[in-house]
């Protein structure tokens, strides 16, 4: 099952070692400790070492880091023969994005005097650009070989690091947990590397394209830290005290509502009312995608329970009818069907924080305006209008994942990347050594 | 494997619909933000952002949730063709009962002007309360449809207010971790359900009600989760400073020990001195539960331990000899055997905190009196009659918990709840799309 | 597959019983709460329950826990006859071993007016110390019972005491993460009672000492957990402050750059470019280990990032090349390959440790050189000198270790111990029930 093409022995190392040395060279030059890492900055101010932000925002950041590693990982194992890759090049990936949105997100809103200064908030940001990287991964799945994920993750952390900078630094607009930024941003960029990709005869490898008994429990286990762990995902940067509190606490029961909401339309749509997997792995969290917006804002949790029921009827509805026709007349092959679970759910959370942000009253928010909305709060702009920002950052988020996935999916196209053939998709066995021991097995159970 | 009676097309959709429906109708009408996560009532005081309860309860309250969500999920994933079920019907019921939770349990303990506040420690207390919901679930595992589930965790959510209403507000009864209102409720009330529940032609599913290699490691994962973060659920909603810090050390080392005791009593128990997978899993837990009462108390280390020594031999007898026992004679088909993980070491965690609240003396806890006993510390009560208040909880626990699932027992009894028939319990195929090549790597395993 | 030597019938329940009874009653005589846990105590103090260390070391402890575990416990899962050992044994002496640790430390270096005092921080040292057993358990996994297993868990944490008080308190080494205290000093140990416990005729075992497929998906359970939190690892017992947030940092680079390191690396290494599991689960990890006495320096981070990307090089050529040596010519017979993981980045981690002590300037670390170098800021000594310290503290942990494990070796033949004999090693059925479903499949897949 090997051919040259797909021989990673120089490609792999060759881009491997390239990227982490300039890497290395990059962080020598830029990159210093904060205040609150630099022993001696630390240590010139008056204050008490129990006011380090490491410990008002550690705790999110390790949960943050686990749906980035178990989370994404494992929830891409579902399918039968591949989850060494899902979990093996989600690892990758993931370890290269991270240090590279710590570059790139350090250069657009992080310099100091020519240096980036980094600790734990942008170590936080860098895990959620990796997410960003981690769903576009999802919507090519099984068909793309590490040197072409490297690549990707490359141009797209920085595209990533460019829409985040116009919305959050230059439009001034609010999106804590990233519904715009990580959520629409990383499935449309990703899809439109899928749809340039495009494999007609991809119906080869289709008998490798589903899952099996044991692969569906792996996948559960990312499922299940996603879903927990979305609450601290959502409140990891918002502001301290309130803000954090009520973010998670939002996040919690859109989840929870969101949860109801799938396991009835998984029910309701299949023709012998049996549950299927892949809405319950996936729609269950479309929640926490569409709270991640306005969870930061007082949605009310009443509020925060209509986003997330409603974020899972839409998501159940995509996988069950709009995936097979973005397949067939979009030529659109989403694996995981990340436009189901971050696009669709994406844009309900931009428009659900648009709309809140448009109603923000100083009678509801009192001083704690300044937190959630300071242009509003400033008097710079006033709340209808912070809507309209809200509105409109949508629309840039999904010009730039568009464009940057069209051009970044040709760029993939060459074939030096070593992508599988249409035969060989959704396998481990190319790209890692298996033992025989399975093969045989899976011999016995196709009856080949 | 389908047939009309538990067809869940249109059942399972109008039950998870209606029952999020009148959640969010009811959130809307009574919830609100407490002081802590309303932007501006938080505003309003002079105090750090930092002092918010958030960074005081959160990293418990995630620990509990993995708990909930993993652990038991997880934990019950043992049973070879039930790991969908499982995890799945886990995650469902779980996510309706933290929302149903925070309803009931404001209502009886947590009203302000007519309104109910969340926050962080309702959030905990919520999930508390599912954690009971899931121990009933262990007792009727693969015996019982979704909706059915739904339905006993709409009354047993109920039911765990009302009595954690009657303890810790109308006796002051002291029970952190909940070894009385948790444990020792969930396991009698699902214990009582299974029993009114019983299925006389049971062993049908006999040849599925027992593990394979694999899904006893996906039992590991529940079990391990569950017994690292114990400590946290233990300390969760205690005093902060020295209980929260105390609480949690206890439950270590009384897990610690009783780890060794299971060990040694599952070799002793087995004919061939061979360790069984049931017992590891299950009673090397118990020293988590039977210090849920105690464990803020001052019972020092090493009375840790002896508690956790003990409960570690009570579970691994009670799954040998008991258990059996409990089936033939008194008709409790008990899957998970919550009797021997919950009943008895909640019991026995039960005692403990009585006999430790009524030794307490002025000497031993200072002024440290009034967080572990403020009706001691106050005067209202002596250490001893704390200690018969402690007592008389259990009784009134055990009499709420058993009435109560002798009704509901016979609720869900009525046909329309769709229960699988005797033939094919413990069987995901029933209410779950399974891939067929499983069910012919099951053919050949069996050699049907 | 059971004969008499190996029956645990009688010598598991004697040892679990007895050495839990005698840290049952030593606890009873020696251990009290600390400060911090007792309710007396810290309610004699004016101080606010939020200043209590629960709130800034319990949820890196937590972390630590998962580490130990789920980390180390799934870690050793890649065998395809062995999870339940790996595991379940994990559990079994881990549970031992923190109970153990928590004497010995408090014995070596906790002892107030002749009684130990604890609270999270010892918690965190006895976890820590557990690790160090763990290590040398991958030495080992497979060929020896559960007996012989405790039995060298006693022996190894006492010794671990004695060298951590040697270089701690004598020398005044620095070693927050454990490069030499929990790394070198474990891997070097279980590398010497491998040697003694030679086993010329294992090959008749050789078809169980590899892994299946699902087998190392559970392993990477166990991998991306330790990887994740290895910088709550390193971090856990630094000062508070810029220095744990510092640690934190340094550690997440170190990984990072290790994880591109080891996957260009595998690749390059196989003759057909395939990435190898063994390698993705072990190598990357090194970069935690190399970054465990220098983390908490400046080593900045781009410094880090060399050290991780060199830890993953030498660990994969360790794994390809050196382990074939060291088994063929030094008869050591190294399961897990925990040479490569631990014990040349433990050297690694040490040297650079040393250097980068060495170098260590008051312009540098400004007033925070207290902090991590509390001898050179006091003048006790000079920065050169630490240096100096450091690198002779690695020869001294180096020492112990092997001279321990040579003892301790020797003591492990005793025949009374129950280990399997050559043809049945790394399998689970000698000490568990494993249900015969498996052994038909088994049977299948070989043919046999």
């Amino acid at each position: 099952m090997t051919d040259v093409a797909t021989n990673m022995r120089l490609k792999l190392p060759i881009i491997c070692f390239i990227l982490e040395i300039i890497l290395i060279i990059l962080f020598g030059v830029l990159v210093q400790y904060n205040e609150e890492t630099d022993a001696k900055e630390w240590h010139k101010k008056n204050h008490s070492d129990y006011e380090n932000d490491f410990y008002y925002r550690y705790p999110s950041f390790q949960d943050v880091h686990v749906m980035i590693f178990i989370g994404f990982g494992f929830l891409m194992t579902f399918l039968q023969r591949y989850g060494f890759s899902s979990v093996g090049f989600n690892f990758l990936i993931a370890a290269f994005s991270l240090q590279w949105a710590t570059l790139m997100q350090g250069f657009f809103h992080g310099m100091h005097g020519g240096k980036i200064h980094i600790g734990v908030e942008s170590m936080i940001n860098a895990d959620f650009c990796t997410g960003s990287v981690l769903i576009s991964f999802g919507a090519v799945l099984g068909k793309t070989s590490p040197v072409q994920l490297l690549v990707m993750a490359l141009f797209e952390v920085t595209l990533f690091a460019v829409n985040e900078f116009i919305l959050l630094t230059l439009l001034g607009t609010r999106d804590a947990g990233g519904s715009m930024t990580i959520h629409t941003f990383g499935a449309y960029f990703g899809l439109m590397v899928t749809r340039i990709l495009y494999r007609p005869n991809l119906d080869k490898s289709k008998h490798r394209n589903s899952s099996v008994y044991h692969s569906d429990l792996f996948a559960m286990i990312g499922t299940i830290y996603l879903w927990m762990f979305w609450p601290s995902f959502n409140s990891a940067i918002t502001a301290h005290g309130d803000d954090q509190h009520r973010t998670a606490m939002n996040t919690y029961y859109s989840l929870a509502a969101c949860t109801l909401s799938t396991y009835g339309m998984s029910a309701l749509t299949a023709h012998d009312g049996k549950l299927d997997m892949v809405h319950i792995q996936n729609a269950a969290l479309a929640g926490g995608v569409a709270a991640g917006t306005a969870g930061e804002m007082m949605l009310t949790p009443y509020g925060s329970m209509i986003v997330g029921f409603l974020a899972g009827i839409i998501s159940v509805l995509g996988f069950k009818y709009l995936s097979p026709i973005l397949e067939e007349k979009l030529k659109i092959q989403d694996t995981c069907g990340v436009h189901n679970l971050h696009g669709m759910p994406g844009i309900l959370g931009a428009i659900v924080g648009a709309v809140t942000a448009a109603v923000a009253t100083a009678d509801v928010y009192g001083d704690g305006m300044k937190d959630v909305f300071p242009d509003v709060a400033s008097g710079k702009v006033d709340a209808s209008y912070q809507g309209g920002i809200q509105a409109a950052s949508l629309a840039v988020t999904l010009g730039i994942a568009l464009l940057g996935g069209l051009i970044v999916g040709f760029i993939l196209k060459l074939p030096v990347f070593g992508a599988p053939s249409d035969t060989i998709c959704y396998e481990d066995n190319i790209y890692w050594e298996v033992s025989l021991t399975v093969i045989n097995i899976q011999f016995n159970i196709y009856g080949e």
